[in-house]
């Protein structure tokens, strides 16, 4: 017997439908499958017995504290090291312009909770990272895709798009989520004078921005909008929401987050954020600032990168051996993501299956477009998966791909 | 220089004002004041040691499970425990019926998120918790104020207000914040079985039901609702969802929480919390889990209990013999908090910057009421301060309300 009720509420949820991703996905834990499937970093570079270390001085010199309520805003010390890790790209900020999150998503349910209203229009990448689109559909957003290629965002596409008086511009810019591209330092200026002209936010989301591994750093389109404004205050007055995050650089079990944005809009994002949870963890926040004491971040980001740049290097070096002529893929200059082109005939989520039964996972390309497309695209992780899972790996999708090429 | 955009966009967070409570808090923090106003748990009864223990066996044993991405729906095991948990209170559920939460209040937003269309009417006790008005005025909910007295909701006004055609019921059954009042066995199942004849689900908050010092625990209503139906099967399919939380029996600073409802509904409610923050912290949930083996709670419960029934017991002999005639307070059975009446006349809002000279605080009680009143109400907690802070803050508040009175 069911009570009326949940029939009534399950139909309202309808922004909230299990998506054919996530049933996919379930079967990649099926044992014996390779699974380049999630966004999952390396285990292996987790800095566990510093972490140990760092739980017990808190624990014993402040565990009232640590195990206690606290502000919305986040942990002082750990928004003061944000400040003083965000000034060395040109980002000048003060704690206030900080807000700490349970990861990035979160920052992304609150931006959603403040800016949209149903029907909004936002301009997005094509494809674009499922968690915003996630995030932002519950509460009625419609999408826009912008062009890409290989730069990243076509300023001309964004230019074209003003007149939908988009209520923001969501953006990816290094090493994006599902592509693998990067912003060029041009667009980036380019589409900052974009979002100024027409008065749009920019929420600009860099959660592998440290994770390169080819070429020179490119600075965030914050810090360009801090330059711009000449702003040696110290006083954040821009366009930029900037999103950052110590999933990756450190370990995502913390839920640990940050947004960075003028103060105003972090005064709102912390009223928004206290009815949604209070606050974010008091003692997840005080061991991971303890974790990255004396700079800690410094020698660790490096082993990071060095063991993502080699798994990215095999697993490209094993595509270019084994897969199908026809099947194509975007070198990504860092980050943890391999975004492939097969042939338009091929149906990525149509194969799957035969994926699963040569043990080997992926993420069908075609949900992250907003718009539809994509089909005969597949997302690759490349951080996760051993060395030798690697190289099974490849080897078994090359097999599903020439079958399914036939 | 301020963009035009942040001023366009502060407009739109009218649902998210600073709240006058919360600017009054503020002062709460000035050195030498004794506060009564949070609601903050005893420091003292952290159990630090143990804490400290788990996260030494937790990263030893399970570093790279604790520190990774986890699912949304909670830590397996300590959904287990939670279902063992509840099925002394006759709650007869698998972990399938429960979601770990970030605390109680991401829970309330959750259950908003799926539930609440703007104009819908919501059945609340007035005064109520602020957190549930806060979390749900975000999504356009108007409240209705069901008459409530010493034994909690008033069954017959409820059945009065069904003619609203509301979307949910929301109850604090036990020691009610911000009331202390308790709801009564015979009461409990009266409004399920209204709810029952209705069909609106109950949201049933009970962070501090475990928390009692005088009289016979009061199964929760979940648990009539469950025993109702003569639920053997484990497969929960009443009419109420339930909240409970981590942060009164052991610690606040963790964040964990839980909600106990039918599966279709936890189904959901994993869907939004996917989309707002993809999962709870894994080391946070697994370090709990670790804490709580051995039945610890067991032994720690009655810890916590016997200090605050000590507080409780010395502020309400503080009142007796300080407080002017004219002032009551309801006697709470348990929990965290004492309601104050003062006289018609005193505004205990415009009073309060004479208590900050004093150097005591309190939280006015008129916003606590939904649809206003309460003027002359105040809420002290008796759960943080020590025994001689207790002695003199009562002391201090009542030489204000005796100035104010004069």
């Amino acid at each position: 017997m069911q009570n009326l009720w949940i029939n009534n509420f399950a139909k309202r949820a309808k922004h909230m439908e299990s998506s054919v991703i996530r049933e996919l996905l379930k079967t990649t834990n099926i044992p014996g499958v390779i699974s380049f499937a999630g966004g999952y970093p390396a285990p292996e570079v987790f800095p566990v017995e510093r972490i140990r270390q760092a739980c017990e001085k808190v624990l014993t010199e402040a565990g009232d504290q640590a195990l206690q309520y606290s502000m919305t805003e986040g942990y002082p010390p750990l928004r003061e090291m944000i400040c003083k890790r965000s000034a060395r790209y040109g980002i000048k900020i003060s704690p206030e312009n900080v807000l700490i999150t349970n990861g990035s998503q979160q920052a992304l349910d609150l931006i959603g909770k403040l800016f949209i209203d149903p029907g909004d229009k936002l301009l997005v990448e094509s494809p674009t990272y499922l968690g915003a689109l996630q995030a932002w559909r519950v509460y009625g957003a419609e999408f826009v895709s912008v062009d890409t290629d290989e730069d990243g965002m076509v300023p001309e596409s964004l230019a074209s798009l003003m007149d939908v008086n988009p209520k923001l511009l969501y953006l990816l810019p290094n090493f994006q989520n599902p592509m693998g591209s990067t912003l060029s330092a041009d667009r980036r200026q380019k589409i900052l004078e974009i979002a100024h002209q027409y008065q749009v936010p920019i929420i600009e989301d860099d959660p592998y921005g440290q994770l390169r591994f080819d070429g020179e750093h490119i600075p965030p389109v914050v810090s360009y909008d801090a330059n711009l404004r000449g702003n040696d205050n110290e006083d954040y007055q821009g366009n930029v929401i900037y999103l950052s995050t110590f999933s990756k650089i450190l370990a995502p079990g913390f839920r640990l987050a940050w947004v960075i944005a003028p103060k105003e809009i972090i005064r709102k994002l912390v009223l928004a954020k206290q009815g949604t949870d209070l606050h974010t963890s008091t003692f997840s926040q005080m061991v991971v600032n303890e974790v990255c004491k004396d700079n800690f971040l410094d020698q660790h980001i490096p082993v990071i990168r060095d063991l993502y740049h080699k798994r990215r290097d095999l697993m490209m070096e094993m595509i270019d051996e084994l897969f199908p002529a026809g099947v194509k893929y975007v070198r990504p200059k860092g980050g943890l993501f391999l975004w492939i082109k097969a042939p338009e005939e091929i149906d990525t989520q149509k194969i799957f299956p035969l994926a699963i039964d040569k043990k080997v996972a992926y993420v069908p390309g075609g949900p992250f477009h907003p718009n539809g497309g994509g089909q005969n695209t597949m997302r690759l992780n490349f951080s996760f998966a051993s060395e030798d899972e690697i190289k099974a790996g490849i080897a078994r999708l090359a097999e599903v791909l020439k079958t399914a090429m036939q």
